[in-house]
């Protein structure tokens, strides 16, 4: 038997077949025969050489997911103050479509336990910092002035992650998202750190983002 | 063998016991064979007939804790309001010194993802319709003007339940906890509802309360 020379190239199209049908059907009713059909030519025991089950292929999906978007969060033209850097690394990731439906598809991994203990880990920790370097950058250009750097750091990270995911606060309509990030809008501001830009229109399009959260696959 | 004729009472005696060392010597410290040696008259087998293990004790504690506080949240004289009753509900367990013990003492147990995975269903619903219920009484009397009675009921539960434990978010000065505490008072005021009654002592009171989450056991 013909050994495949190239199996980075057959574990990408896994990826992609998952990632199709996740979107398309959800995470929970794909199963592996599905991606087994999408693929045609594949062996069941190919997939399983690449990936042990269906939730190392939505880990793998979330890893390059989180590979493509860094790269676009370090590029930054020098010329943006702290706040607008706070911004913009809120916006490039909840108006990246291919970013919020990979989020809402990863939904059910949080089911588990130890899955969710992890990501609130992470959630207190590194996404924290990240905002906190933001702020005292803000803190040193003038763009934001706060008494709170920490607080608002971890507020910022814990309310964007957990409290806006509609799998633990179950909100439907768009409007909804939309009473809710205003309310996010008035606490930022409340801190001094006035994270919603009211001259734009980026509280109807993080509404938006969080929207295709709560969205149903087709 | 003669039969313990009253095992409401060992029962008792073992959790009393068990109490006084978690809070004397910490709870992972605490070994079966100390509580032993506190009872002097009991066997082993005595104890495990009761419980199964460290864990259920701490359980039990924390359930009689609950049966403890209920009544007196429901002993109502009929003349406040609903922020009055709001803020009470929080200074009853906060400014409790046996209740904050024990939830210091339960803190390991959250390591478990599987009951911090609970905790934070909880906090999400339960304890979120309590601070709810008290929001909407004073939409009513007047005593509270919000156009985020849902949102500010799930901040409310969210932050005095997770972001004030310094096992999650981990704080140590009595100064860090004012700080904090005064944060989240600037938060409940941008969404209208004045939580902290700033007329009195309640913030230095919250602040002490939490503090004692953060010390160790003697």
């Amino acid at each position: 038997m013909a050994r495949n020379a190239h199996p980075e190239v057959t574990r990408q199209r896994i990826l992609d077949a998952a990632k199709k049908l996740f979107a398309q059907k959800g995470y929970e009713r794909t199963t592996i025969q599905d991606i087994l059909d999408e693929l045609e030519d594949l062996s069941k025991g190919a997939i399983y050489h690449h990936f042990k089950n269906k939730e190392a292929m939505l880990h793998a999906l979330v890893d390059s997911d989180n590979e493509r978007l860094l790269p676009q969060a370090n590029q930054e033209d020098g010329s943006r103050n702290g706040l607008q850097k706070l911004r913009n690394s809120l916006m490039m990731q909840i108006t990246d479509t291919e970013h919020m439906t990979l989020m809402r598809d990863a939904f059910p991994l949080l089911n588990d336990p130890k899955i969710l203990a992890e990501n609130l880990r992470i959630w207190r920790t590194d996404s924290t910092k990240i905002a906190y370097d933001f702020i005292q950058e803000g803190l040193r250009d003038g763009s934001i002035t706060t008494e709170y750097p920490q607080e608002a750091a971890e507020l910022f990270s814990l309310l964007f992650n957990y409290w806006l995911a509609p799998n633990f606060y179950p909100i439907t309509t768009l409007s909804e998202f939309k009473h809710r990030i205003h309310c996010l809008g008035l606490i930022m501001d409340s801190l001094g750190v006035p994270l919603i830009d009211h001259d734009s229109d980026m509280e109807d399009r993080l509404a938006e983002g969080f929207f295709l959260l709560a969205s149903n696959p087709q």
